[in-house]
């Protein structure tokens, strides 16, 4: 194994409490303007069940290749609607950022460090190239490379985007292991011939989680946290 | 102006340096074998010649898409044969490998990390995506992105490579500057609106380099090194 590929959103950061908090930033900084609440939790959970289906429109062909920042902010603008919240376009601009502003769950940085030390490190991840780059600025990740569903105009889990990632490696897909918290993901890599890591982030969406609290195969490692799958790879 | 980019062979590493010195490792490891000294200068040089020929095949047409890694192997071999040194195919896939281990000029390091702090860094460089991250593993160089004409299937200076970096930015091209040692660079990029750096590399063809000993245009910017580049831009 040569290289190492890692699903962000839920595996390396949590967005969840990111989006959350800054809605509530926001929203205070707002206050006086707002003259309401901005429901943080409800939008931050409803944007993202919106992500599935935004981007199943593109894998589906009833819309061109659209990257994921653009993805959020139709369904934003759809969302805000619906609760019928009417915000200025620099607002709404500002608040589609926020996903650019995401923090990496607290094992992250030293695990990331630790396995760059034997393998190449890198994102496999629908958020698109500027997104990614703005996340790992902000969340110091040290990747190699960054990957992306933008670079291969089809989205996770399409083949193409695992394949196009080991082809740009120059590595066949059993040198290349997909690191995620969502057993979909890692299923799709396995189908192609990756190698797969599974880590439970049981709280990704919330209290209330009900999916991938666990391994729902015999994946290759299954490890707690990243620093904890470095040093199962050592032994 | 939000990043900029960075031209590699010659602007970032010494590739000359680091290839005759792998030639000369090889040399001596392959002593009793060979029975003949390999001409490690006259051998990076050509090898060197025949690189933009190389890529014209491609950008004229006259042949698919092919990566630098591809690129370089057939050139390597079309050399050996011209000195007539015959060497095993495992020894040419290594030798092949001596540009995935570049070193950077003294400056980069610390420059990269200072312009790190005030702008996205990344590459544009035609080396393909494994070549550049084994680079950027090697001599650890500290890129937010890795940008190869390999993403876009089109070689520097075709406009797709400056613009596609740009489009996957998500900033238009007199937001984002390239930075290199080669003034027909920097043209391509200005001719397309982005901002030039120039960095002279006056020995990165050896002690006898004609060109791109100076700026022949008035750039943007004109620095000694990354270091006084980045003392520069926060003037």
């Amino acid at each position: 194994m040569k290289a190492i590929l890692f699903d962000v959103f839920g595996t390396v950061v949590d967005w969840r409490t990111s989006l959350v908090r800054q809605f509530a930033e926001l929203g205070k900084e707002l206050e006086k303007e707002l003259r309401f609440e901005l429901p943080g939790e409800a939008l931050a959970d409803q944007w993202r069940q919106l992500y599935a289906p935004s981007m199943d429109r593109v894998r589906k062909g009833e819309i061109f290749w659209t990257n994921l920042d653009d993805l959020h902010r139709e369904s934003l603008v759809q969302l805000l609607d619906q609760h019928g919240i009417t915000l200025d376009v620099a607002i709404i601009d500002r608040i589609n950022l926020f996903w650019h502003r995401l923090t990496p769950w607290s094992d992250v940085q030293r695990g990331l460090q630790c396995l760059k030390e034997d393998y190449i490190i890198a994102t496999l991840t629908n958020g698109n190239v500027s997104l990614m780059v703005d996340v790992a600025r902000h969340a110091k990740l040290p990747w190699d490379m960054i990957f992306c569903a933008e670079l291969f105009e089809h989205y996770k889990p399409d083949a193409e985007v695992y394949l196009g990632a080991c082809r740009l490696l120059c590595l066949p897909p059993e040198e290349v292991m997909l690191c995620a918290a969502h057993n979909a993901d890692l299923r799709a890599a396995r189908a192609l011939g990756m190698k797969t890591a599974f880590i439970p982030r049981p709280t990704e969406y919330g209290p209330q989680q009900q999916k991938d609290l666990a391994a729902e195969e015999a994946w290759d490692f299954v490890a707690e946290d990243f620093i904890a799958l470095s040093e199962q790879l050592r032994k």
